[in-house]
């Protein structure tokens, strides 16, 4: 360790258990890959066996997919201080195209790693920065137009595949086949597919080299959906800890990618420790950090500011960032007679500056320069939509779809660089301009994956708007948005706390599920199907654990039924213990399974004795209970 | 009064200030129809006026669809044992067609309208039954089949018809049009087109003439969308005000109709409380009910039994019935190799009689027997989905759909009685076989107004199926679904609460909004259009009070910014005071005004004077603030 720990650091090696200890029900497993360091983690929950009533059957443990890293594995202990093991050194370096520097290269990140007075804050272990060597190109997009299957893809190949339906969702797939809007999953994905899908631009793989620590996973729209939430730190902040554990808090209930929203004066020494400290990528806002250091004067931005901050995260391991570049002078009136004008706080700093100054912004004009620094680093643009309707009345108009026209432009510029991009999408729509947005994006930006946030689907729900916006982000999703930026009850109202994080996330992963099982994604359905299967036996515990918020549906339950013996008992609460359709249900299955099927179809018929027969054995099955 | 009022009837008259205080912001105002006892409520929402900074204008006040009755209005003091005005006495008695009886004709009904233990529990002011003439048929449908315009159609049409849009919408709807899915809402809602709907059987007015005290509401697809919530009684009710009170909440936060789902010992005593207290249509599933008075065996049910129940029912003033006459005998096996089997309590009632009797159910065999009591007092059907889907796997399948068929089938009987009728639908359903839904529902049951359960997009989110089916419930209402149920975070785990059943609603009143934007209903977007505006002038009052729950959002923006003068602040949590895209908007807007739109647009030309004006001019706004 480089610095003596104060008591800010001494803290930050204190997560608390909330975020730590194992999800209900489930613990770490790692299916391995083509080599021992290709250990893909996912969670494993074990199920109760069905009881006799029903069939008595075993039930076999069931795995799903994994944000939440090697916090909730209980064979690690994490160490804020140390960091997370650098999983992906060995394939960054043993690709040789890197090298590593003495120091960091950005001004302002050397004077903070400098000054005395941050040594209270600071990341006690810096690590020294890795960068391209002259003229080499390291995006996971150039190494898959090389035709390179990189050990990032197939830890992703091994991480997308869904269990297959065990039960009766193969059947049901092939009676319903999930309408996919022209996206084309395969049955099996393999780590040719994803160098496919990433070679196409179809997908991205957000992962900088000087970010070893993230466990590798895509975006696009033939993989699972995935979800961003934001944290961010406000201005005063407690402690380093509790912003790292907001992160850690954020991918325990599923957020697939992080964005640090921070301001505030400790913003470059707090991402260092959520960098350090994160397994999933990190996006950004570089602008807003400029913006900082300009203190909140948006004329004053330079490029060469703008560049150095750029290079400073870049350093830090950044995954992703959201530039503004589509916010184009001539665009800016288009939005002088909407109803809320320019929301996008990105947007309106570059459009304040461009109406400053008279001139196209820098970010436009000095693309291909952005582009250079991102491919040597393998950090994705995230073309952000500055111009994205605020309201309904402002959606899908004339300002929002020439910013959208523009962002196609840019990703042509960025390909020709190998850079990978996706593309931020509105906001608030109603349902019926929805589909609009997907299909013009696909077409103007070549099927790059979209990244939308929501959209909120009405206006007059403030307090709710995760809500308003899962049933846009649901649609969109299954129309082939890849990811989808959580939105909490908080939106328009104030800072989200634990809670509303919590909230946010989970009403994400209902969209972004639903939208796989509407795309038709395969296997995505077997969880559904083992959820139920477990509702319908009674089996309360797996019913609560095969959940997104196991903990939440205990506790609903528990509020009615406390006692743990309810937790086993052959009713629910909805109904009471004297009449139970489930019940009812069972009884029709023994009396189809001791008769025959073509002897209940009979029933059309009409014999009597069959009906008395049924009588008695009714009965006794309700005494059974 | 007839009775001296126990402790239990002392304390039914208190509610408590948290359903009847009014809404947040706003007041009742009525809107005067053609005669004077037509006076529709309303609840005006006051607004303040916009800042100086954004061009100082007044913001007329807002008037919005009110579910809450007279119990939010200041001028009215709630009794419940005096109940509520009797707002149709007049309309019903002036029609000539129906006659006071002199008790109770169910004899369960005068079994307990005598019995000398039930005193403390009766309900003691027991209106006189009313019931048509013989001979003659009292529905909605029947007199709009007459040509007659009743005054409960002019009441609802002026109900129905939403502020146009006063800023962009016009012109929004114009360049935009909702995607109405065949329905055709007139841009004017008149007493003759609600008069034809109901005519037609598309739209249905749920309204018992023994319920005089409703406020006449439509449920049709070429109206607003409606939610129904569900209240019931558990086994242990503290008191008969608490039940009330649960009803009083959930209009004050929406529900256009509420199902009493009650059981237990004094369920006919509580159904009388909440009918005369009840502004909005009540509905109710009469089997629940007989299933109690056979002591819960399915098998011993009979046609006497429940038609003694349907009358008695009748004859308190319930609106509709839930009948799951759509069950047939063949159809039980269907649903044997089924996930989740049966999952409508009704619907394995009436399989369980089925398969015990070896018949085809009453319900189905004296369809024409129930008509007859239907037409008698004017409750709508609404035709239970006894075998709906319980989990994605077992969506839209044969079982499922045979029942609809059915359905469709006993919609033309009933018509052929001028009975109303709508049709429930599922349950759980995902995204992509929702419209399939909706479209077999029309064609089969002849555009009968569909009312759904959700549908729940996914099975994997118990704690949060508010949500999982708000996304489904919002489809399926922008596709033609008439009213939605509601589906509280508690569906599938336990008793809704208080607050359960207000997020419950919510998320309902969001789905149904956003639906009624998808269609293009005129007016629908005007409240969106008032609130955005609100929010992009720092109007936070009116921000809140526009929405959907004002009380949550005040208190969300509390949170973080607690002090009053907060809420007169320029900013907002998000960004800050030292930056705000609002106020770039405004300057952009600012700018547009005084330079022209012309000059701005020539901003593309690259005139250097304009920037560095713009420059002095955004510094100057800047330091306002």
């Amino acid at each position: 360790m480089n610095a003596q720990p104060s008591e800010l650091l001494r803290q930050a090696q204190t997560l608390s258990e909330t975020v730590t200890s194992p999800i209900r029900g489930s613990h770490k497993v790692h299916v391995a890959g083509s080599r021992n360091d290709i250990r893909v983690p996912m969670r494993e929950i074990v199920l109760t066996d069905t009881p006799a009533m029903f069939g008595a059957e075993p039930n076999a443990p069931f795995a799903v997919y994994d944000t939440s890293g090697p916090y909730t594995d209980t064979a690690f202990t994490a160490d804020l201080v140390a960091g997370l093991p650098k999983l992906r050194a060995k394939w960054i370096e043993e690709r040789g195209d890197t090298e590593l520097l003495p120091s960091r290269t950005s001004e302002f990140a050397r004077r903070h790693a400098e000054a005395a007075l941050l040594a209270d804050v600071r990341f006690p272990n810096l690590p020294k920065p890795r960068r391209a060597k002259a003229g080499a190109n390291v995006t996971q997009m150039h190494y898959a137009r090389q035709g390179i299957v990189t050990p990032e893809m197939e830890f992703i190949a091994i991480r997308e595949n869904q269990k297959l339906d065990a039960l009766h969702g193969n059947a049901l797939a092939q009676q319903h086949p999930g309408q996919s809007f022209g996206a084309a999953i395969p049955r099996e994905i393999t780590p040719e597919f994803v160098r496919d899908e990433v070679a196409r631009g179809r997908a991205i793989i957000p992962c900088n080299i000087n970010h070893p620590e993230t466990e590798p996973m895509i975006i696009g729209r033939n993989f699972l959906t995935k979800i961003n939430a934001n944290i961010g730190t406000s201005a005063v902040t407690s402690s380093i800890a509790e912003e790292v554990e907001k992160m850690v808090w954020s991918i325990r209930w599923g957020g697939d990618t992080v964005m640090d929203l921070s301001t505030g004066k400790y913003i470059h020494e707090t991402r260092e420790w959520i960098m350090r400290n994160a397994p999933v990528p990190i996006g950004t806002v570089p602008i807003y950090q400029a913006l900082e250091k300009v203190g909140g004067a948006a004329e004053e931005l330079t490029w060469e500011l703008f560049r150095d901050t750029l290079i400073e995260q870049a350093e830090q391991g950044v995954d992703y960032f959201t530039i503004h570049a589509g916010v184009l002078l001539r665009f800016v009136p288009l939005t002088a007679k909407r109803v809320t004008g320019i929301v996008s706080r990105g947007g309106s700093i570059m459009a304040k500056w461009c109406l400053a100054h008279h001139k196209e912004s820098f970010l436009y004009t000095h693309f291909e320069d952005i582009c250079e620094i991102m491919k040597a680093y393998d950090v994705a643009f995230s073309l952000g939509d500055g111009l994205r309707p605020g309201c309904i009345a402002d959606a899908n108009d004339e300002a929002q779809f020439a910013e959208l026209d523009t962002l196609g432009e840019l990703t042509d510029i960025a390909w020709k660089h190998d850079v990978q991009v996706m593309i931020e999408g509105p906001g608030h729509v109603p349902m019926h301009l929805i589909r609009e947005n997907m299909e013009r994006q696909l077409d103007k930006c070549h099927e790059a994956p979209f990244y939308t946030l929501g959209p909120l689907t009405t206006d007059i729900a403030p307090g709710y708007d995760h809500i308003t916006s899962a049933i846009g982000a649901a649609m969109i999703g299954w129309y082939g948005t890849a990811m989808l930026c959580y939105v909490t009850p908080k939106e328009h109202l104030g800072l989200p706390d634990k809670n509303d994080v919590r909230e946010g996330i989970v009403a994400y992963k209902i969209a972004a599920h639903a939208a796989d099982l509407g795309k038709g994604h395969p296997g995505a359905q077997a969880r559904d199907n083992a959820l139920s299967k477990a509702r319908f036996e009674f089996r309360w515990e797996d019913q609560f654990n095969l959940g997104l918020d196991p903990d939440k549906a205990k506790e609903f339950h528990d509020e009615t039924l406390p006692k743990d013996a309810a937790k086993t008992a052959h009713f629910c609460s909805m109904c009471g213990p004297k009449f139970c359709s489930m019940k009812i249900t069972q009884d029709v299955r023994d009396y189809a399974r001791e008769h025959g099927v073509d002897e209940v179809s009979a029933l059309n018929e009409g014999m009597a004795e069959k009906a008395s027969e049924f009588r008695d054995h009714g009965s006794r099955i309700r005494q059974k209970v």
